[in-house]
């Protein structure tokens, strides 16, 4: 896994050395597969890592399986004789669960394996179980954003966040992003966040994504001029921006 | 730009530090750039990266322009209005074209910016000029196989190889293999590369790319049973495999 001290500009050519390092002899593969999944070539990824080894590899193999699950479930999905109550489910889910149990036997401090575990899990509606190891992998790797957000799906109301947060290190950032996102996505109060928001624009003065946080809860909390003003700001540094478009559309129409 | 010799495995991770280390400061925008571009969002890569002084991102702005081009040309191709005849082009060319040049007297040996001008004259049917400058990039990374593929393009008979080759160091694998494709393309007879054939297959004897040129040489010369055999074995360790499909139903086709 990748292990990064954002404070040590050092650390990420480190980490890079230690991955490669943790590969040896199956770079070569592993490379080929990581070409196979980037042009989404998933089964062919998966077929071409079957003899690996190591965690990293093993990881991807089952990631590739898992999505070209996800690719088959989403054909089926479309045309005229799909269902469309959402029951067609990736077929993979099983397999990958069998796998990753046995491959966790091995390497159960694997973080990427631990969280595609809990992505598995959360497909299959089990949200507590899910969240139970997408935890014990942040406390591993806490900077593996999609994680977190893995989590979020699975919480149905902001009152699950305590028990998540308290076990992992509160100075984390991505620990403060979590709580500022949290709240947004359920609607809460803009001043239960004021702090954390604050806290973490120092750290990233020009982050967009935290910028949009706060127009949303400010949204959210009926403070349309205030979250137009921000759109309007990052819209101008960033034009090509797609994300949270649908909510800048609904705040002009809501002014107008 | 990456520098690698196939015959030290340590030179890939120096070549990665190098690459970081003539990024500089620049890396954090960099890397962010390459996930726009990763994520297909050319045109936010492209502005993302516009205030850049390096090479390197400099390359990724305007490949992101030139993708960005391509995409709309695409898009403006489908439908019931789109001309059938060819005529949609890239509107992004020209502009490139100046950019490129400008940057190229700055970096006067980048090989990617070479090769992306390179690329752009070719779209624009001068192909003289393109082999021209793709070879100028090749004698500089001869590993980017990209390049020697749009040189193919290029080119409309095999009697152009000789002039493009003697300007490269005749003992590069790419030179080698380059020939071997270039023939197969061409519908030449086999005996005339089955020397680098044989000699590449030492060198690299599982690479199903190279194993493909010489079924789709036996194919060319009406060697089907051959073909056939050599497609089977391939298909047998790759079953995932898309690549040349069309050949071997050909293949299979003429046979019955």
């Amino acid at each position: 896994g990748l292990q990064l001290d954002p404070q040590n500009p050092d650390s990420l050519a480190q980490a890079r050395m230690d991955f490669y390092s943790q590969l040896g002899t199956e770079t070569d593969k592993y490379l080929l597969g990581k070409m196979y999944f980037d042009t989404k070539e998933y089964d062919r990824c998966a077929y071409h890592l079957k003899d690996c080894k190591g965690s990293i590899p093993n990881f991807l193999r089952l990631y590739a399986q898992y999505m070209a699950g996800e690719k088959r479930r989403e054909e089926e999905g479309q045309g005229v004789l799909a269902s469309t109550d959402g029951v067609t489910t990736n077929n993979q889910l099983v397999s990958i669960i069998q796998e990753c149990t046995k491959l966790l036997a091995r390497f159960p401090q694997d973080p990427y394996l631990l969280y595609l575990y809990g992505v598995v899990m959360s497909k299959q509606n089990n949200y507590k179980e899910a969240i139970e190891v997408l935890v014990r992998s942040l406390v591993i790797q806490p900077y593996n954003w999609s994680c977190w957000m893995e989590i979020l799906t699975c919480m149905s109301h902001i009152d699950g966040l305590d028990s998540i947060v308290k076990r992992l290190p509160k100075q984390l950032v991505t620990t403060k992003m979590f709580i500022v996102v949290c709240h947004q996505v359920f609607c809460q109060p803009l001043d239960l966040v004021q702090n954390f928001i604050e806290e973490l624009e120092t750290i990233f003065p020009q982050f967009h994504y935290l910028t949009i946080q706060k127009a949303l809860l400010n949204y959210h909390n009926l403070g349309y001029a205030e979250a137009e003003q921000i759109f309007d700001h990052v819209i101008n540094l960033d034009p090509h921006r797609l994300d949270d478009m649908d909510a800048y559309s609904n705040i002009l129409y809501v002014m107008e």
